[in-house]
């Protein structure tokens, strides 16, 4: 099983309270493939500029990330630069360079058309719906939006989302797509638009799924720690999606694991800046942080540990 | 079992978007003893004025709770007034009459002095200090404290913590008390004071637990309909020690069941304005809510579900 991903590749210059790096590697779709590869096969489809750093590409692609369907145009890569406070939860972008971005018509290879599942990372609508047109068969789509397009391509990001089966967006975007404060009403109100599931990332507060009847909250790993939040969602997509992948169930008792295992890798992805956590990171350090995360939520019921309380009701 | 409580009762006026109440019944020995006393007996010992309402004393007696340590002194009662919007992360206060709460000397009972558990309520250090000191035995002491203290009377605060085996309190007085941004550093910090266990409450996002060398997430359950977030943290306290104090077991294990049926108590608190939630409450909803929070947080360990994982690492 493969995933197919459309998205930014990207250079991140970020300055955090704990350092600053200049035009690392970044990107939606490139954060999304670091983190979905060690579960499964990608293939990524983006654009670089003739300035991206052939570095860049062959740590990619000495992971195993398929780039046949990666465009590299005359022109500049896209750029963008944020800076954190010690409320890590919030970027403040300084500044954003579209460049070759603004020509990018994804084309994917057949191999990638092919693929049971697609992530649409965070790029204008019309790419994403550009892309989906272009699958064969009936994969299972998973997407990532923010406010800008939410406000600004709304028409846009509407009809791309009736073709999703799984929305992935924060609790600020939440709020915006659904005008709902009350992330109850909220998902309500954002399931009838399309998806069929929803997940709602808060940050250092982790994760909420929900599908209209359940619900599951997945936590963030308090960590002692973090150096650059750039990523942290798309690594949690790409665990999510990478996991899906590798399993071929996308029923809700599957997707709490899946969002264990996200939550594990935008766990790692936030230690250092760019990608360069996951250089290092090996599977068992994979397996071990996600027995942390049990040991984190899991607690017994009462029934089968204090007698007395059987019969509290 | 039981369990002594110092604390505020007061009378509370709140603004939210979703309504408003004028003096009802409010304040922290209030809202701890009126969740605690689902699963222990109760003794609360506090001041009121000349002015207070005989139906809300009626109220507290018929639930059971102990009154032989409440004091009526001539004056006024403590009145809290604020408001909440949209975020009801955040109370902003509007009014605060200390009245007869500035003479509160606690005297406790006999069978007050000799419980096994303690609970020191939001209230001024020393007051928390003076009830230590009556205690007959070594019960097992928690306490809640605000910014308020932590900055205005800071080393009476420190003198109290190094009494006190359990501290609850939310995440900005954590950073407060810490002088640390970080949680596992500022609850690092906070377990050299004193408190072998910390609790750090986040509202909306739950609350973890910390003993140097675990550490437990306990979600909070999204709500669709929050009328008044006024109470919530006294009401997560009162469940966690009525727990306690029900299986007289104070180790990690019972403490995360003990935070599920606190957050189980502080999901029902929010339902209505002032205690009005509890008037109604009966124990197999707080049972069925328990059950709730198991399939909102537990997920299979790959081992159990997923074979093709089992060897992931």
């Amino acid at each position: 099983m493969a995933i197919t991903v459309v998205g930014t590749v990207a250079l991140d210059s970020v300055q955090s309270p704990f350092g600053n790096i200049e035009e690392g590697l970044g990107g939606s779709a490139t954060h999304f493939s670091a983190s979905a590869i060690f579960f499964s096969q990608v293939h990524l489809a983006a654009v670089i500029g003739a300035d991206f750093p052939e570095e860049h590409i062959q740590w990619m692609q000495s992971r195993g990330i398929n780039f046949d369907c990666l465009q590299r145009l005359p022109g500049k890569s896209f750029r963008w630069k944020g800076r954190y406070d010690y409320d890590l939860n919030t970027a403040h972008t300084l500044d954003t360079q579209l460049n070759v971005l603004t020509d990018f018509n994804p084309r994917l290879s057949d191999e990638a058309k092919d693929n049971k599942f697609l992530f649409l990372g965070n790029i204008a609508p019309d790419i994403q719906d550009r892309t989906i047109d272009q699958m064969e068969g009936q994969p299972f789509i998973a997407a990532d939006t923010m406010n800008f397009w939410i406000e600004g391509a709304r028409k846009d990001l509407l009809k791309v989302l009736k073709r999703v089966n799984l929305l992935i967006i924060n609790e600020s975007e939440a709020r915006a797509l659904s005008q709902e404060h009350n992330l109850i009403k909220a998902s309500k109100a954002i399931l009838t638009m399309g998806p069929k599931l929803l997940l709602i990332k808060r940050g250092e507060y982790g994760a909420l799924a929900f599908d209209g009847s359940n619900i599951f909250n997945a936590p963030a790993l308090p960590l002692e720690d973090i150096m650059d939040p750039t990523g942290a969602g798309d690594s949690f997509a790409g665990g999510v999606m990478g996991y899906l992948s590798r399993t071929k169930d996308t029923s809700f008792q599957n997707m709490k694991r899946a969002m264990i295992y996200g939550s594990v890798m935008a766990s790692f992805i936030v230690e250092d800046f760019s990608c360069d956590r996951l250089r290092t990171l090996q599977k068992n350090e994979i397996s071990g942080r996600y027995l942390e995360f049990c040991s984190l939520t899991h607690f017994e019921n009462y029934t089968e540990s204090k007698p007395d309380l059987q019969n509290f009701g």
